[in-house]
């Protein structure tokens, strides 16, 4: 806010959260989740997003623990399950499980963009947690990983293309340019964690200790 | 920003969090959280909500799952159990259990203004997550359901008119005119997705298997 | 956004997530964040931020109940446990387990600054849920207790230093001057919410009935 300028509204500043008419605009320009099926998805300040096909669940009898450091991409495949669950299939989500998800949409964030995933209500009553990493970067590209977990206590059924979550999205300030990106995701992921070099950094500075 | 006009001030844009002053002054307007009972749950870019007295928890005797397509007012009614709990009385979470509570507060956001949903600190440090579905639409009225689920190890004890949220607001572009709702909720309710028409959508593209 | 001023480009209005470059120069001024270890902490609307080597898990043996009001200094000190994991060691969370961490870093936000502590994806997708409660107001300092919640299925190895988290920050309206704290905390705390006014109150509405 200009002190002086709007002096006379102290309380008309500028807009954080975008309206479903600038989603609409900016969906005709830069900002892509797609495909949309109905236009019911795109309300003011998100857009709904739906399940995909592929999950991703643990192969508990493959692992005692997960420790990042020491992960490398052929454990992180021994211990993943790949899961297809065809359209028109379910899986069935029972009660303190996890499973990753992924968004049906491939989503494209413009660099003044970003957004935080959210649960749908209707689904968040039956105990649906869809999400516990939940910021999309300006300028992100893929199709998101959703950590779905039932906190409530009936198995809940989920359904491929069944609008699961939002996605609401902020004005961010731009970006100068497309940031690079490893992979675009079009499957849940797993990340490799492993290869953040911070754990050097760790190693360096605290020799490992037994575990 | 606009490049030039603010480039002495690169970190001074607009504010996308309401500060006190702020909510105080909207609340003499057009803002509706009510009734505060204490001066002090009006803080900076937040307001504290409570609990109110009804509760629905799922009678498990009842479903062996929750599947929302096939979902219907008498299949919900016959699921849900209503639990009023008296000012002056307590409700008993336990670890691992999930509830459906309300907000005492009736909340009325102006066309301009969004919020999310989040625990206090207090009662996130026990264990307590008051919300799976956080985003609350510019233009939204009612009483919101809260999700109530004890994360902790330790049971938790709830009390009506105990301040156990918080409702963060933020600006948003506003809309063009109040949007349309079925019900303004006054108590906790488990929305009706069966009604949603994308479930017709995905049926006509794949017709339904067996569960 | 002012009508007319912007009406050729009604979907650039001011930003509401600081962007990187934005971000690197307020914690020149006067955002604290501290140590950061490595430049690629700061992102672009966020800064990770990582666990340090103090945590608090419950007794349960000591407690039946978390009841707010009837807490007191003695209680809550009889039913934590207090918990060094020196760097190089690690602390495992497993499935299904609680215990508040505290972040690495010391966190002191400007008056017109505010954040969501969220999971970094890497870790969610292993099942941690590192905040229950997580808006930070402006003017905040001390270090941030995390709420860790494993939801996964597979014991997860927590290490010190490692980022686990992010503090997407945001605008918010400036505060007239520094707000007041109690304590500035620099371990995991777990609130003295029995200090809150609004217990007398809500006693003084609906004498306590026996739980």
């Amino acid at each position: 806010m200009i002190p002086g300028q709007e002096s006379a509204k102290p309380h008309l500043p500028a807009e954080a959260v975008l309206s479903k008419e600038m989603l609409l605009q900016r969906l005709k320009e830069d900002l892509i989740v797609s495909p949309i099926l109905e236009k019911s998805q795109v309300g003011d300040g998100s857009v709904d997003i739906s399940l995909g096909t592929r999950f991703i669940r643990s192969r508990r009898s493959k692992m005692t623990q997960i420790d990042f450091p020491s992960l490398n991409k052929e454990k992180i495949r021994s211990f993943q399950e790949s899961v297809v669950v065809p359209f028109g299939e379910q899986y069935i989500l029972h009660p303190r499980s996890f499973v990753l998800g992924c968004t049906f949409e491939f989503i494209a964030l413009p660099l003044d963009i970003c957004g935080f995933v959210l649960s749908r209500s209707s689904y968040g009553r039956a105990g649906l947690l869809i999400a516990t990493a939940t910021f999309v970067h300006p300028g992100w590209r893929g199709c998101l990983t959703l950590e779905l977990e039932n906190l409530g206590e009936i198995p809940i059924i989920l359904h491929p293309l069944s609008a699961v979550g939002q996605l609401v999205l902020l004005n961010a300030s731009k970006l100068p340019k497309q940031p690079e990106a490893k992979i675009i995701p079009v499957s849940p992921t797993f990340t490799t964690l492993n290869e953040d070099p911070r754990w050097k950094k760790i190693a360096a500075l605290y020799p490992k200790t037994e575990t």
